[in-house]
């Protein structure tokens, strides 16, 4: 009666249209990565990336914590912006954000690995949905993060076959 | 690595905890609902709980349309908090919205039978999240709603048990 | 260095260009207003307009409130919901909600008047920033509300000299 | 009738007591600004303050950029996140993000000097409300920002009088 929007739509990522997703995803991943001077500055690690979906960890450094030793929440946030970035940006149309929403549920420390997950909630005309969690690496969750999403209508550029 | 939050700290549902955790879910519901005369008037079922849970169902009738026939967002948000509110008050204590977030997704019509489906996401602290999806019979998605709870740290009233 | 948005583009309210203004946002509000079945069905009040801006009062009736005598959430919703609605529709050009937040600061009880005053913050391509004041009769805050509103491109139906 | 809520509780900024008011504000602020080793980095400047009042301003430099020179949402978030912590910090109490929203009206390029300026929308019990604009040098509006706050009912360290 509810179905997952996302999975709804999404091809068998073991058939050819699946590994094409698959491969379009990888391919924008690796484009906007090469350009990412600011995330990869943070520390974070490459995307991983399916289509609708991206994973990215950073490890909490010294730069990125307050006085009580307590990760930013702009830092959190970024963290979580990235991913929903890249995930918005699997199926080879240029897209951006148009705003996001964040909960903070409890603090991160400095050293923490934290891994952010991006998931496809929706995607309808030329806007989406994407909900991003922010974990500790023994799964306690730290933030949830919902993006909103605007396509520009255009292919990502660099990206064969994008659009 | 990112658990769903909700269903990492669940029982097993058809152990001893979790028969009693729906037990107690139900007899909140069944006190809310008693009381909730602005959802009966509405026209919305009585809502079906699990812990952390609630689908309540609405047909879009002629007063929640504008002169073209589409759905209030009011209603498709009033819907969505009511979904909300019995879902946050299913662990037996008086739970109250801080506030919500929706993304209207695409427009609900006279006569469409609606369900909203509320799941929670996070419970910290007094703090809670839970997502409600509101989706059309055929499984098309209306709107996107994320909703903040505050427990008062207090039984819910009327419950056995609650608390 | 941070002037008001919404105020920063408006033309002076008295002279040509503001009556102008004033009056396609009356003709804007009107024609809604005698669509609005829902609206008048909750008895809020027909709403005042000027350009980006619209205000609502009603009165917490038996049917908006649960057991304990306050206000559904989902109603102080609705009603910031239509003073956004036609806030946004005031320029001529049909505008639909695309999606809001709301943050409840206090209970409404039986009884209370509630005004909800919506300003335009920003309009930016096809897209608007609209928030929503609720507040009580004696000035106590009762919710905040920020609406994101798209314009569909397209005069309103009915209005002479919209678009 | 719908006061602006920030302002209605405030005293007489020349007066006595809004003399006071602001000497804690400053103390506060002083005090988290020189444990504020993430703000500095990124170049931020030191925070005017005022009760409830943050402005705080950046030059988006390259680290901040992507390869089309538009500034990350990210940073944009956390020059805002950081206004809003100043902000909710002038009262002497610890007080902490618990989420926030932000939309984005325009692109910030490169080189661009941007303003991030908190005002207090509302307090309530432990809770608080702050609206961040986030404008450019000419006074072009590039985000909004509204914050979540919550008290944590103790002193801010080392700040003599707070709380």
């Amino acid at each position: 009666m509810n179905p997952d929007p996302a999975a709804g739509s999404a091809p068998d990522p073991a058939g050819p249209a699946g590994r094409d997703a698959q491969a379009l995803a990888q391919r924008c991943a690796d484009v906007m990565w090469a350009q990412d001077r600011a995330s990869r500055r943070l520390g974070m690690s490459a995307p991983e990336v399916a289509p609708g979906r991206a994973t990215i960890t950073v490890r909490v450094g010294e730069d990125m914590v307050n006085g009580q030793g307590n990760c930013h929440g702009g830092y959190l946030a970024t963290l979580a912006d990235s991913a929903f970035a890249f995930a918005c940006n699997t199926h080879g149309e240029m897209t951006v954000a148009a705003g996001f929403d964040i909960a903070f549920v409890r603090p991160a420390r400095l050293g923490d690995r934290l891994t952010a997950t991006a998931i496809e909630r929706a995607r309808f005309g030329r806007s989406g949905l994407y909900d991003v969690t922010v974990a500790r690496d023994d799964g306690e969750l730290i933030a949830e993060f919902r993006g909103r999403s605007r396509s520009l209508g255009r292919p990502l550029p660099g990206v064969a076959g994008a659009g």
